[in-house]
């Protein structure tokens, strides 16, 4: 079997989340740290550097053997593609532009209890894409995604385009992207924006990153600062963020997220991890504590588990 | 691992359906050539010429993640069975004979926006079935399947039964194939034959059939004359059909397909492709191009894409 | 490829299922023997004796090629876990206690038409489970399990916890298991206790075991004896049990179940199987002959099959 590589991680931790009349208590979960997934991959070579490749990666909610996102097979990747000299195309799902580069940008790397999706931007992917990303010139990268939002007689309705340009030279690597998706009629659309960077310095790598999320539509119009660091001293990493949401439109509802990890690798596959998290909410602001997957249910949470991937 | 062969194919491609009210426009879809898979098969030989075989096969639609058919793990294929001298007994959920004869003759195997089952018939799959296959004999093979309707009372409701005979000797493939499946309440039956043949001329293949529909109980009593060929040129393939279909009951609602493709083999396992097909419907007629695995929207659609085996 | 192990069974066979105005008459099922499934599994060495594992295993509806039980992807098995020297902890979803001690006290090994499930205890898994086992010491094992019942505002509630002891050493294998298991208000608690031993003197192998099922909420308080044997003769295997069900509560709906199978291997990973089994119901009680995977539908049941493992 050359042609097809199978891989996968599964992560499950015993968390407890707080604060709030809603807030869940002791509970097993699944995708803490990452989300715990089965995946099928390869490629091919075609000749002339041209290489053919597919994805097919399914969520697995492991505290109760379902599929996370629920009723879903390949829910966190489907896709082929041609890659060459040329750049890459890729048609199916997958994670789009903004989820890339907020998850390279956030300490927590989009897990945790302290991931940016508690408060920040949390659609992660896209389904009927058609995805371009150039080759790597002088350190630069730049993606293009467009999705048709597949609706009889509005071409406009639903569609979501995105861009995003990368930049890795050295101990900085900065990003910026952005989404457009029109609404269910075509006639509004949110606009989300991110720029984030990181710089390593010895075992130090810090995070600075600002959102901007518009949708005249639904009333919304809000910001986002992430900033934190990692620190990796031998088999432990240390992991602190700190998230401020600022709300402008009327509501006011600003929020803000301060969290800490640590991490122990066994192995290059398996760690341990523990971590914790929580969001103050003005004025009615509804962000709770979750991780990779959950989307949690109280305003603290804390985490600990184990990530074996294979 | 040497019990288990893991295979499939991700098929997806760009399509543009157009003609009626309804019609989807631009979407990206997943199946177009033939359906995207991911498939564990194996044997075990179990000496004196006795063979143990499995298969379980998902069908994935790579554009959303899901599986076609919807909410099935392994809805494409599974089954285990024996093989020997005797023949291949199997038991689970497998293609029925009538859509193996269809696909065997239809130039474009049954996918592409060519694909019989847009104005022929789409029932493709057997649940709870058993079936038996000859061994081959002169170039003939003969199957038989039995599918119980599994109704509480009724033996005879939803009862599916089939049969089928293939001729193969050089240049010529001939198949009948037939399918009786009983109504719920077991009083009437839907009677499905089909017989055609192909020819090969160097690399020119011209195919020929012609089907038969009649339920009573439904008021349904049609006819459908296939006619089409293909022609291969070192890389390249260009399939060309045509599909009259003849409404015998009171509604008289005639229909016809005319369809041309294009294949390019970029490598025995990866091809890129093109279709397009376009019906005619009378008085009503309610057909719509779709392909392998879609049932399309519009009277027209053109398709573009790429089939990556492993 | 060196991380994970595919494995799984096809189990599909023909079952006559009668006596009842439910019963389904002849039908192709999937599990009968044992439940049809695909899996994916891994260990990993970390040094000084401690090693990570992890368990996905998807349960599959043979005959329509959907999910047993229906809706999960893993629905069987999903963990991870670390062992070592300290015993074996895991997180996730698994068959609990009592349902591994009384598999492994059954003749029928908790399949085929004479399942102990049909009459006895049937609640077969645990999701978000934290799972504990000793080593083995002086052939004695023990187990621990606690699974939070995940309700807001409520810790009680759902929550299950269980224990087994199990003693292996020579010809004699004996385990008591119990669980509790806690309403959706958390004010009452299912008790099921149940204690077994299997005997082998040379190819007989003897089995006796005892059941107690209590739940005040549900006035339910019943009893159940399991009595069986299996002898292995070369390639064949007979099999019989009988169960006598004593109902304390005021319905006094005893049952008994008398039930004989036979086994055939055609190799080591590929066996043929037929079973019979037949429950006497008395003042209205509900059971039904079922078997590995099925409920069943009427009071005698027979199968034939195929059981093939990869």
């Amino acid at each position: 079997q050359t042609n097809i590589t199978v891989y996968g991680s599964m992560d499950l931790g015993i968390v407890h989340e707080s604060g709030g009349p809603k807030a869940a208590g002791w509970t097993v979960q699944s995708g803490v740290e990452a989300g715990s997934r089965l995946g099928f991959k390869g490629t091919e070579n075609l000749g002339g550097g041209l290489q053919a490749l597919f994805v097919l990666e399914s969520g697995i909610a492991g505290d109760t053997g379902g599929s996370r996102p629920g009723g879903l097979a390949f829910g966190r990747q489907s896709l082929v593609g041609l890659s060459g000299g040329f750049g890459t195309i890729k048609l199916g799902r997958q994670f789009n532009l903004l989820t890339y580069a907020l998850m390279d940008v956030d300490p927590f790397g989009g897990g945790h209890e302290g991931a940016y999706s508690n408060i920040m931007f949390s659609d992660f992917r896209t389904s009927n894409g058609v995805y371009y990303t150039t080759p790597t010139m002088q350190g630069f990268k730049a993606s293009l995604t467009y999705a048709p939002g597949e609706t009889p007689g509005n071409s406009k309705a639903k569609r979501e385009t995105g861009l995003a340009l990368e930049y890795q030279r050295g101990p900085l690597f900065a990003v910026f992207a952005h989404r457009n998706l029109e609404d269910a009629t075509g006639s509004s659309r949110n606009k989300v924006s991110f720029a984030g960077a990181t710089y390593q310095v010895g075992a130090f790598k810090g995070a600075l990153g600002y959102a901007v999320n518009k949708d005249p539509a639904m009333a919304m119009d809000s910001r986002d600062l992430i900033v934190g660091a990692t620190c990796e001293h031998g088999p432990s990493t240390y992991l602190v963020s700190w998230i401020q949401h600022k709300d402008r439109s009327i509501l006011d509802q600003d929020a803000n997220q301060a969290a800490i990890g640590y991490t122990f690798a066994l192995s290059k596959r398996t760690d341990l991890y523990s971590s914790y998290s929580r969001i103050n909410n003005k004025n009615g602001a509804p962000f709770t504590v979750g991780n990779a997957i959950e989307v949690g249910s109280g305003k603290r949470g804390f985490a600990a588990g184990i990530n074996h991937k294979f």
